[in-house]
């Protein structure tokens, strides 16, 4: 263990500086009613001793403890091995770094951690939650809730009709729907007939939404052209595998995201299909380098995951700041108790894949 | 924002269990001195209110928080980009887990964010500190000693003698400088004689002790055989050029990691050079799956990531359980002030490559 040097207290930082010790409280807590002169001379002291503020016992006095919680909702395997996380925490990351709050990521190894995340959450450590990647039934939005932090989550949470304690949650998310129907109708236009979807974890929102939207271009006939993957490769190339064998004759693949798209395209390839000629693939998320480096290149559905990062932090600091939806009552919320959401567009970028 | 529940209250369990306050609270930190029929009844109310203790009034009895913060010294683009950081992570993140103790990651964009970590570090809200991918002159350990935290490195620290808050540091490392020498010596016994390194970042000391390793063997002869890389494959096709434009004939590398030496691998076959029949190649970590799917798979020094991981969190928790050191004076640490390492053994892992 390092040896624990000596801490500089509060009193070396008043003796160096000339002043009181309530002048130095005054001033690490915020400065108020302090001349600028005094306040400056403080904060060379402060500095030059290295003093560090009891934060347990300022956070009593300014209640903030300049800290934001992440929580994803999956194995930190899952976290580390899929690039949208990465990029969602880069834009939470730039977000909170330019408002000198500190990022605070939770890991959890599985779903029954979920409890002690939950104690952490309501044990004084951070000012509100971001929370993605819930699945349905998942306990962590009633224990954010009981935690009673202001909390943003990313991804519309929905399940449940209100009773787990999502129901009048701030969310931002992307239009899954919209994008997924852009994605079908594209491969519609191309001439396909027997169109196919390699859908993402159906326990999650985001993977209900882009069945929804490819069904509201295809209906519901030939329920079998539809086929449950789970956002990664592994999953894409064993839904691929399954749609074969059920209907060699697929003639396009609408996939839930690049991942599963680049492990439908080694099955496809694998069994001499050729891309797009026989098989025309689309992808969603255009995640790079991964939706450029498949050969061929995917055409896929972007949603700008690093803003959705930015404006998660965003949307939660202004809440910390003040009064954030701006009803006046001090909560944030939304006004009427149904989910507020900001909800981004996607675009279709067309590579070779379709 | 998710609309702020009621918490339960203490008076609420109390009420609930029949009992008086005082008895809930005794129950909560810790039940010293209460019955156990009693508690149970308290457990029961806290567990059917969903009651969750102010951790921060808890943690001023206990001085437990029951959370361990991770700080990687990387910005979280190269945390996210390479595969260590995950399987060390999953080590650190099993043992915290089978001990009840939450993983906090506090996340970091540049090393202008140290200050604000050891300001959190500071404030209270966790029981120690793992800190791994120490740079030259970092602040890190200097921030970690000042804020008083038991604190276990994951890499030899090393720098500025011990002026920087690493001098009596426990840590845990891998052999890199022996693991290096098996590598080098592995090619020299190929009959290789133009053997080169493509050393890691050089303000590290997993980099430093490497190429320490190459020249036990080689010698400071040809300096030029010597380019420096950062661990990442755009760094090691750098090198390898640059390499190749000073000394064409060379006829071996060692690459300082894996991802180095597929990066090194890409600009060996651009510029027509088999391997291993022009140039063997040897990598550094045996990090799944690059060294199994580089074209040829790599040989390399296997070190144990994820056990490391396990042993930084045991060290750390045994300390917080108690005197870690066995020397009784509480505090943990090194009996006489030197740095005391945990290092483990590495072994060559020969595949196609050498």
């Amino acid at each position: 263990m390092t040896e624990t040097a000596p801490r500089p207290t509060l009193e070396e930082v008043a003796a160096l500086a000339g002043v009181s010790r309530a002048t130095v409280s005054r001033v690490v807590n915020g400065g108020d009613g302090v001349r600028e002169r005094l306040a400056e001379r403080v904060r060379r002291a402060v500095d030059e001793l290295g003093y560090v503020p009891n934060q347990a016992a300022r956070s009593l006095v300014t209640k903030r403890h300049d800290a934001v919680a992440v929580v994803i909702a999956e194995p930190e395997t899952r976290v580390f091995a899929d690039p949208f996380f990465a990029v969602q925490l880069r834009g939470i990351s730039k977000e909170l770094t330019a408002h000198d709050s500190q990022l605070v990521l939770l890991l959890t190894e599985g779903r029954e951690d979920h409890t002690r995340v939950g104690r952490y959450l309501a044990g004084g450590h951070v000012d509100g939650a971001l929370v993605f990647s819930l699945h349905l039934d998942d306990p962590l939005p009633g224990l954010v809730r009981r935690a009673g932090l202001p909390t943003v989550f990313g991804g519309r949470p929905g399940w449940g009709g209100g009773t787990d304690g999502t129901g009048d949650a701030v969310y931002v998310d992307s239009d899954n729907r919209g994008g997924a129907r852009e994605a079908v109708r594209h491969l519609v236009g191309l001439g396909r007939t027997r169109i196919a979807h390699i859908a993402g974890a159906l326990d999650q929102t985001s993977g209900v939404d882009r069945l929804e939207g490819f069904r509201d271009v295809m209906g519901e006939s030939e329920p079998g052209l539809v086929v449950e993957g789970d956002f990664t490769p592994a999953g894409g190339e064993r839904a691929m595998r399954e749609l074969l064998a059920r209907h060699p004759d697929v003639d396009a693949v609408f996939a839930a995201n690049d991942l599963t798209a680049a492990g439908a395209l080694r099955v496809l390839r694998e069994t001499g299909r050729r891309v797009p000629d026989d098989v025309a693939l689309v992808g969603f998320d255009d995640m790079l380098p991964v939706a450029e480096q498949t050969d061929p290149p995917l055409t896929t559905v972007r949603q700008d995951i690093e803003e959705m990062g930015r404006l998660m932090a965003r949307l939660l600091l202004r809440t910390l700041d003040g009064d954030g939806d701006g009803d006046g009552d001090g909560a944030g919320g939304a006004l009427d108790g149904t989910p507020a959401g900001m909800v981004l567009p996607t675009t279709l970028v067309r590579r070779a894949s379709a």
